[in-house]
């Protein structure tokens, strides 16, 4: 008994060193469990989507090694807490937006989209290859946490108003739902920005408790309901670009091996630009049904004197940031001098494309 | 010493009844090994990095269990040999562009980019989100390949020109290196489309045997010359958004387990998303340097006059294509309708922001 005991032991340390060799080769095989919390509520479209898609992926590629769990709002009850959860490690990570952190360190408020600033695939290429990641982690490493691109909605829309923007004046006292940043530049030019609850929206703008309000764009405006009760629908000079987040905890992130880490990484990548593909998706078939259905909508541009004011208020604060925050304004320096060559490159290819030839 | 053996047997034994544990749990630890064919020469930049980028993405994902060899074209001396190779299962794998197949299979054409059609982000809500995966796939299925985006070079600029183009008759007897659909649409038109090898290009355009050719865009022209031998630099009609192709033999794609189809499934769509992004870098950096070092260098559009003679050209031969097979009408009427539709989004979004907004 003795010998098969001992042979036991044998076949047990055989198992073992053989995990170990399997271990350098293909990693372990133990399962990883994270838990993301996300600032959206549940079935959220587009925004709950790409998480779910980075988690998908994530598994399948993992063979079930990484698995990440995902509680909405609904469930963790703290939409803009998720910066705090994430740094305390309640959770391992989270989906949401660089810039709903401003009131609590103010550069990460330039990690989402700049108004009148770079498009989607101009603040990608800051991002990547023009040192915006760089310095992300600056701001995020003092927090022991980790940031990346978490999905792009594409160019947002300025909103929807009951009444015509002819002039400068015509803001002053307008009641408009647009919260953050947006809002301050408006108040600067007389504006009344509020912030009202996503479930309040349609009836304050329907009853006339608001001239007007931003959401998204029409990727998710349409089942918002706003096209049947106001009749003007402007583009966007705020976000350009809006870039969610995935957050994750330093030592969530250390305790993974190698591959998983590549495996997290890659995913949260391929849905980010995904995100950005779908939006593009989203907002064109819904501006179809939008149009077919309410021919009466004016989608407009506001005029250029209104444009100018709007971006007058915009330099004024931004520089108001500068002079506070010497990282503020290596961020906004990076940004204007990428934009600038960008932009020279975008104007040459997309945009005199569509200008002159595409039509 | 029977009793030994027998024990190395039994040692044996548990290891490989381990092994099929692990392989039910994390897939086997086999080391799969594609060969990939590129049409590009030795050190290309951009197009050659989309490959080695989803190679170095899925050997760390996998830890090391997916390994992809990649085979330029001064190995196999068949850049456009890569469809027959693939399919042969010579080569496992194939990065390429899908309009090299024309004079094979002729509704290969349409997957890479159409004169006048979709910009990058618009084609790929297409692909993914509008049939054309699908429409691809029914292509290329019949020869026991599959296709997947291969990374997308960004708008290509119309070309470098000795002369000013003010006027159709400009492009009569116009001898222009432009090869494929592009040059016969202005063969149409009275102009000479010649192919010559790029190492030739600079050469012929020196010395005024060609008036004009195309490569690709700043990304990649900088580095050739052109802007020093050529002052007019043009806006391109005829590659808005040329996307690369991997593809993939069948029966190599099969033989993989899940999770590394997985890996090889994400590899591919992040490096080709990637390859967008990082044309994008390099396009703006690129013009930048001609800008600074080059400022005689004018770039231009073709003027309203041209581009409309252009586009009447360009919509007879795909008519004369459409006529003759279904399959091309197919994807030809796809790509219409969803043009139509994104390009609707493009115009309120993008466009408006960048007219009326940004400046």
């Amino acid at each position: 008994m003795l010998k098969i005991s001992k042979l036991k032991r044998w076949l047990i340390a055989g198992i073992a060193s053989f995990a170990v060799a399997t271990s350098a080769q293909a990693a372990d095989d133990k399962v990883y469990r994270l838990k993301l919390a996300e600032t959206w509520p549940t079935n959220f479209p587009v925004f709950g989507d790409s998480p779910r898609n980075m988690a998908a992926m994530a598994e399948k590629m993992s063979g079930g090694r990484l698995q990440i769990t995902i509680d909405s709002a609904n469930k963790h009850k703290s939409p803009l807490g998720v910066f705090d959860m994430v740094r305390a490690g309640q959770y391992d990570m989270g989906h949401s937006a660089s810039y709903y952190w401003k009131g609590k360190v103010p550069a990460t408020m330039f990690f989402t989209t700049m108004p009148f600033g770079m498009t989607a695939p101009e603040q990608y290429a800051w991002f990547y290859y023009g040192g915006g990641m760089e310095l992300m982690e600056k701001v995020y490493s003092e927090y022991n946490l980790m940031s990346f691109p978490g999905g792009n909605t594409g160019m947002q829309m300025g909103g929807w108003f009951q009444k015509e923007i002819n002039t400068v004046d015509d803001l002053k006292g307008l009641k408009m739902r647009i919260p953050g940043f947006a809002g301050e530049v408006l108040a600067e030019l007389g504006a009344k920005p509020t912030n009202i609850p996503p479930g309040e929206m349609y009836t304050a703008l329907e009853r006339r408790t608001i001239d007007a309000l931003e959401w998204v764009g029409p990727s998710l405006d349409l089942r918002m309901g706003f096209h049947k009760i106001a009749p003007y629908y402007y583009t966007g000079w705020h976000e350009p670009a809006t870039e969610l987040q995935f957050l994750i905890n330093k030592r969530s992130w250390d305790r993974l091996p190698e591959d998983l880490q590549e495996i997290l990484r890659v995913s949260m990548r391929a849905a980010s630009y995904e995100m950005y593909i779908q939006s593009y998706h989203e907002s064109a078939e819904n501006l179809a049904v939008i149009d077919k259905d309410y021919p009466n909508v004016q989608i407009k541009s506001f005029p250029p004197e209104v444009i100018e004011a709007v971006r007058g208020a915009n330099t004024k604060l931004l520089t108001e940031y500068t002079e506070k925050d010497p990282l503020i304004k290596e961020i906004l320096d990076s940004q204007a001098q990428y934009l600038k060559k960008a932009r020279h490159w975008t104007d040459v290819s997309d945009k005199a494309y569509l200008n002159t030839i595409a039509n």
